[in-house]
């Protein structure tokens, strides 16, 4: 079960003035569940977006890059969980346009003002009979109160939906801004992860939303990982209809934008570690934090040995303060002039390392006491710099290997 | 248990004129097992070796880099398991130089004559007073015939003790190789893995020795990963005490130098496949090849994104053909310039993708058939080069976190 998180009820999704989602059941994988999402914009709606680094990129990531570039507004996203629709060659990249031209038609707009998503099982054809057969059900019914069922129709692995909601005030006007996000494992990503969505009804000029979304992206989806496999279908969008009172932001700077930087990347942190606290057989919680580097690199170098490890990860699983482990990682983490004897390891208050070893002062007792709760911070503090940087995972179980030995049945 | 590996059997272990072993059973951490083993050397013995580069690297090799740079002969390896003594500071260092002394005064040679090795937790004091206690019976029973036990005093998880020996001619003389190893969980070698012990009865110049040994390194025990963790203690050494009537090899260059080195590499290649194929809870034997690229690195690179995926792991667990996972793991290996449209992916003999997506000709049955087996090779060919890597890796199984989470215990 996840660890920690309480998914979100009904009513907790605040509805995004000029979004509309509508989902339906395609039988795209498996019989009785929703598993294609369709979210209708505004006409004024700006949209930005990251995507993968995976140079096997699934054919929807090409296709919504492409048509985020030609310039035109965006009408409209269309998600299917699944099937992701990579490693399709050219007819995976003709199935991700022709979803596209079905939509404008249905919509009366352009193909390139839709941009396709795609998520689930890698290098089978994308069945798209079915989806432009699910897709009139979806637009049938679209409604603004409907990110709840949204966040359920983009679930893989996922044992519970993911999404969340904060509203701010902008030159005294309430600006809402709901996010979901689904994945569970194929989770180490790099940009952006396998997905998010994030809507605000504040109005943002594009190319200021586009700096937003990476650093939102940065912040959050950038810093966890469940076992280390990038996917191919990363994409994180955030969208900005316009539709609240408050005043346009046009420039990157200012109090405003400040503000509602600071609430998008709010939620994509929440969304992204409820992607780790849901990650694949996860019984545990872990915050990796390392600090007084020389550069966030080699603070984020170090921080993602630990997390990647499966050996720290099966120590966490177990309960097992075996935490030579870390050091051990540390130590490969590929920081070439790192000095062991001044760096200190600490778990949770607990200081366990120091001087090239274990404390003098360090019981297992109180390591064995951090090592049974279900959220846990290791805290590496290097001594040789002001940078620090943040990286989230979870504990490696025997259910990860149940769950992966068996996605395909 | 291993896979398809036949453990050295009673007289398959050759013996090395100049090299005699001794076990004890030193209760280092666990009753009623051989955990201490020593090495002792003719006089005319050269020995070389390379090291892990693990910043967080185990008292032990600090110790014994510092008596292999002092340039005297070594006359003694010694050998633990059971305690790592790796991050473990100061005092570990101190345990380290304390039973190196021992032994030069049980010997009658100087300290910085012995080589101490040690594998098992980290970050727990060395039991020093055990090992020195047992230390006379390892003398006692010096014997040259003795690299079976050998191989069993070494282990910790391993299932099954590894060794292998081979006979070559130089200059119509018998000259004979034979290697152990232990390593079963923390195995991505980063110049040596933890622990090789290669000896031959060849004369070999210490310079020409350090040459072989890291050649032999980097084609076998460089190439293999089973949960790409590099250890704080990984050591391969080699071992030349010139007692065979072959002539002496003084130079790098030379058809008895290429002889003996293919015949060191061999054994090498042998004792890091047996690594794997005994990896912790590995139930399938995987050879990853990428050939056709620009350069070797780029090739190795791919080969263990490959290799480390957990996913592509727990998928040959399953022998479940979800092969897209390997396309999202050559994707995200991260060679920026991959044309993934010119790839190709075989399994064995199957050609599964090409030109971006699964191949017209594929078959799942074809698929399902190699994943059955318990040997598999996973070939990628890049089409931009001829630079060509093999790294060699197991999957990834319960057994693996049940022995991880449970290996204090």
């Amino acid at each position: 079960m996840p660890v920690n998180l309480q998914p979100p009820g009904k009513g907790d999704l605040l509805p995004i003035c000029g979004v509309l989602l509508g989902t339906a059941e395609a039988f795209i994988k498996k019989p009785d569940r929703k598993d294609l999402l369709l979210i209708q914009l505004a006409s004024q709606a700006a949209v930005a977006g990251v995507f993968t680094q995976n140079r096997f990129c699934a054919a929807p990531v090409i296709v919504a890059r492409e048509h985020l570039a030609s310039g035109k507004g965006i009408r409209a996203l269309v998600v299917n969980t699944g099937n992701a629709n990579a490693g399709t060659g050219e007819p995976g990249l003709a199935a991700a346009r022709a979803t596209c031209a079905e939509i404008a038609n249905l919509l009366d707009c352009d193909a390139d003002q839709i941009l396709p998503f795609s998520t689930g099982v890698i290098m089978e054809p994308l069945p798209l009979a079915r989806i432009i057969a699910g897709l009139p059900h979806c637009i049938a019914g679209l409604r603004e109160d409907n990110w709840l069922d949204a966040a359920h129709a983009i679930m893989t692995t996922d044992i519970v939906a993911k999404g969340v909601s904060r509203q701010i005030t902008l030159a005294g006007k309430t600006v809402t801004i709901t996010g979901i996000a689904k994945g569970s494992g194929m989770i180490h990503p790099n940009m952006a992860t396998m997905l998010g969505y994030i809507a605000t009804d504040a109005a943002v000029a594009q190319p200021v939303l586009q700096q937003m979304v990476r650093h939102a992206g940065d912040a959050s989806f950038n810093c966890i990982t469940v076992d280390g496999d990038t996917s191919t279908n990363d994409a994180l969008m955030l969208i900005a209809t316009g539709a609240s009172d408050a005043p346009a932001i046009n420039e990157a700077d200012g109090e405003a934008c400040a503000k509602l930087q600071a609430a998008v990347t709010e939620v994509a942190i929440l969304l992204a570690q409820a992607i780790v606290r849901d990650g694949e057989g996860a019984t545990k919680f872990i915050t990796v934090r390392v600090e007084g580097g020389s550069n966030v690199a080699e603070c984020k170098q170090i921080a993602y040995a630990v997390a990647r490890s499966p050996l720290v990860k099966t120590a966490f699983f177990a309960s097992d303060p075996n935490l030579g482990r870390i050091l051990a990682a540390i130590g490969y983490a590929g920081v070439q002039d790192l000095d062991v004897q001044r760096l200190k390891l600490y778990l949770d208050d607990v200081l366990v390392a120091e001087h090239g070893g274990r404390a003098a002062s360090y019981r297992e007792e109180a390591g064995q006491r951090v090592m049974e709760q279900s959220d846990i911070t290791v805290r590496v503090a290097l001594d040789r710099g002001a940078a620090a940087a943040t990286v989230w995972t979870c504990d490696f179980s025997y259910d990860y290997v149940k769950i992966n030995a068996s996605y395909r049945s």
